[in-house]
């Protein structure tokens, strides 16, 4: 049963330099992380509903199972991205854990 | 460039009756919208910083671009599923266009 990290950002006073920190530093500290099944990110352009654009940026990371990631965190990778995400992360940015029900 | 549409829904009043619904009929309905490249669906176990368990599901739709996005809700199979979108989405539920980065 897949289980994802859903981590969702807040808009960054400077988009150009968080978007530059985020691929070039935070990704590849996340693609490190032992466990690591799959690292999916993307930019938020717009509601579709007309609502508020209340995000800026979605990351996604799988792992196998719930164990899997919350070893994974423990571990000194994890721990590395943890701080890097307390550095760069805008007031209000959430992160939730999400269990994958149907994928294809 | 992949484009997905990032659907997320707020608690239900009824979770077993919603999740009957939305992964026995709703699944299915975006499984058929043409130009689909990739479904994925899972619920919100709960959030990892200590905050508000804001959501309850969480569903992505992935396309090749945004055009075929676009057409793909414009296509009869997109109608019916916007249309059973708005008999089950409980208020507060969004919709957002995410541009994919990094996916691997």
């Amino acid at each position: 049963m897949t289980v994802k990290l859903v981590v969702m950002y807040t808009h960054p006073d400077d988009p150009a330099a968080f978007d530059e920190h985020y691929l070039g530093v935070h990704g590849p500290l996340c693609q490190a992380i032992p466990g690591l099944q799959r690292f999916e990110t993307g930019r938020i352009e717009g509601a579709l509903d007309r609502g508020e654009h209340s995000w800026y940026r979605i990351a996604e990371l799988y792992f196998a199972d719930r164990s899997t990631m919350d070893a994974a965190f423990a571990s000194p990778e994890g721990q590395a991205t943890a701080a890097d995400y307390g550095n760069i992360a805008p007031r209000g940015s959430r992160m939730f854990v999400e269990t994958v029900d149907e994928d294809g």
